[in-house]
């Protein structure tokens, strides 16, 4: 929250509790971004009375910028006591932000809420919550302008004026035929630069960037950056025009799908809400699994220990002093390739194709990486040692330039290899990779200090 | 590279090897993110041969959307052998782009393309070059349109009708005063709408967000996010206007900073340019210090081993098998932690002061998770032991409740700390964090050893 919604927060309150005809003065001047703040501060009860007092155009702004959790349950209270006012607020809203949160709400409350709206609003909503989850189709918003390619440029400023407060934006107008086909784009500033009597299709741009109604909103995000696009139309297996996606939703992409990554790498299962609103039942679920198949993976360290220290390798128990050393450095290195590696990948900036230039890339960084450790490894076990002196030196000093590397090129591999598998390569997460390299650091350890000490 | 770009990269090398003429055609109808595409496919002489050859407003729009690194080479190349045509080339460019591409340059060459540019750009790009980097004065650009108050909006279109061309939104215009003191923001669409005889002060809004130039980059993307900005003005300490950021420079900032995020918590210092054209010492520079320093700290874990080694406890080689599994437990358990953690105060969710409410719920979290682990880690430890049954098999799994929970309070408190000290918290990467474990993690099962078998 902005301090200066903060300081006024508690105004808000005291002319909601007495005189809630203050409030128009107070909250007049806000954004509706910094409303929204202000909504999401307040007890459900007063959220609510604020929602209702509000002029409805200003309380459809504020839940276009409410945050999902708040905006559902605060809907979802009033739509079950004022079930009209509610259907007035989303009547008003942009179009992509009312099925968001339609699709929030239960089955029942939706369809007596659809039944109030009138007939295009209710079908338009039905058709947005059709498409598949994180599909362009899902986030576009219908409501867009659309221009017929024959009209002068005059008449579509006209258009365009008449309609301006119902559209999310009128700085990109999509010429179309008469059966909705897609046929270019004019921004705003191509009409207001042209002279009056040229039409549509003399000035529009043909080459349009678009995107399919079913293709993943990351590559929508992909697209809307990289052509510095303000919108993106989407269409249909037709080529017609079913909707436009803006930069601003691009942006929350953007965040969503980095937040996504991040977790992932992190060993957690992506939440769907920020972390302190996540009840703990599902903090527990996104947690549990991964953290349960790295320890049933790692009892495999135990066995490697067992079988290693029953082969009668001398000075066993010293060997071991150095085991959480050795592979916390294989695993660190890991998560380092790793994360530069999924990164560049989700970034388009690395495809899988690159593996054998990642690869060769790792296995001399991680050969220089462990050579700085091995002899930092060895000046400490020869600072400890004094009975076995030259072999134990050694076997940590080797053993740590051999897993290091081998972290390395295990943390670059395993996400060039899932991707190659079709899967999320943030899968190869962290702790991932850490483990995969215990278990295998732990035997080339063993094998090098059998080579030295056997 | 989208593949249509690809299939057409054949005929371009042609092209620019025999009849650079046949170019014109070929690249009329690319859009300029794709032309860059096709520059940084090409070899060095021949991107610079396409970029003599096109059209200087085209070339301008290929160098603004080329990646960093290879529109530096680009340019630099050329300046050297033309002069001339590498300063009108940025003449034509975006203020903010051309800014940018002037601090790649060495300063020799730097100097003379100054002199060789007029003082009006040249003086603008010095301004630009002086603000502190990653602040909204480094990043903002100063072609964008400034409206007296006094116009009407009739004046005002025509204003903007005759420097559009020049200017990087016309979307969104600033009201000013003779000093160029911000007074208010209007929109293309509300000038549209508006009756023709209306004045620009009559019209405009007067609650504009904007930002100091001083102020991070992260904090302008944020605004920009939050507000739903096209573009955000960018104002000195007079609340002058002195350039404005447009939204999709705000796409790249989420990007960068999220691309930060995720090096920093992988144990990375940040990589400056993509991961495969980062030089091999670089990478090293970037991931030899976190390693060395994570392997001094974890030459503490040989220590604690030693000295509890020597304590006899009994069956002490039995229990040394179970490290590695013990410790990764703690080091995953507090990487998922701080992974949330760090994350939610990146996206503003959570805040140093949440630090109460954060551990406490950690503390639940992290001991459910360990005594899922921990009735695993029993049951394994019952399949192996045989002699010393009971206390072995308690120490093993009381040692994972605690370790798992100890690592969720180490995951999450450490970050919410650095907050608090002003250091970014993803410092605390999950290397760093498996690192703090490990020792802590140690020395608490052992300890728990000692209990059930001293």
């Amino acid at each position: 929250m902005e301090t200066t919604t903060r300081l006024i927060l508690p105004e808000v309150i005291e002319a909601l509790q007495t005189s809630p005809e203050d409030l128009v003065g107070l909250t007049e001047e806000l954004h509706p971004a910094d409303l929204a703040d202000l909504a999401a501060a307040l007890s459900p009860e007063l959220a609510q009375k604020l929602l209702t007092v509000l002029p409805v155009d200003v309380g459809a702004r504020l839940l276009e910028n409410l945050d999902e959790e708040h905006r559902s349950k605060l809907f979802a209270n009033l739509a079950t006591k004022e079930l009209d006012k509610a259907a007035a607020l989303t009547d008003e809203m942009a179009h992509d932000d009312r099925a968001d949160l339609y699709a929030t709400l239960g089955e029942d409350l939706r369809a007596e809420l659809l039944e109030a709206l009138g007939e295009e609003e209710s079908r338009d909503i039905r058709q947005l919550l059709s498409y598949p989850e994180d599909s362009a189709g899902a986030i576009m918003t219908t409501d867009f302008v659309a221009l017929p390619a024959h009209v002068t440029t005059q008449e579509a400023i006209n258009l365009i004026r008449q309609n301006a407060s119902d559209k999310e934006t009128i700085y990109q107008a999509y010429a179309v035929d008469q059966n909705g086909t897609l046929l270019g784009v004019v921004s705003l500033r191509d009409l207001v630069v042209s002279p009056a009597d040229r039409t549509i299709a003399q000035i529009m741009n043909p080459n349009i960037v678009s995107a399919p109604v079913d293709v993943d909103q990351e590559e929508v995000a992909r697209l809307i950056a990289k052509y510095d696009l303000l919108a993106l139309p989407v269409v249909d297996r037709h080529h017609r025009i079913a909707g436009i996606i803006t930069i601003d939703d691009a942006i929350d992409v953007v965040q969503e799908e980095a937040t996504e990554d991040v977790q992932r790498m992190g060993g957690v299962e992506p939440l769907e809400t920020p972390y302190l609103s996540t009840p703990f039942w599902h903090l527990i679920r996104k947690r549990a699994p991964w953290l349960v198949v790295l320890f049933v993976a790692g009892l495999a360290t135990r066995n490697v220990l067992e079988h290693f220290s029953q082969s009668q390798i001398p000075g066993i128990t010293k060997l071991l002093w150095f085991v959480p050393l050795i592979v916390a450095s294989g695993g660190n290195s890991g998560s380092q390739s790793a994360t530069l590696v999924i990164r560049a990948l989700s970034l388009g900036r690395l495809e899988s194709t690159d593996v054998r230039k990642v690869l060769l890339r790792e296995l001399t960084v991680g050969l220089s990486l462990g050579f700085i450790l091995g002899v930092v490894g060895l000046g400490s076990a020869a600072v400890w040692e004094t009975t076995r002196f030259l072999p134990m030196v050694l076997s940590v000093g080797c053993a740590v330039v051999c897993v290091v590397t081998w972290g390395a090129l295990v943390g670059a591999g395993v996400p060039l290899f899932m991707v190659r598998l079709g899967i999320d390569p943030a899968v190869a997460s962290n702790p991932f990779i850490s483990s995969l390299c215990d278990i295998t650091g732990l035997i080339l350890y063993m094998e090098v200090a059998q080579l030295f000490l056997g």
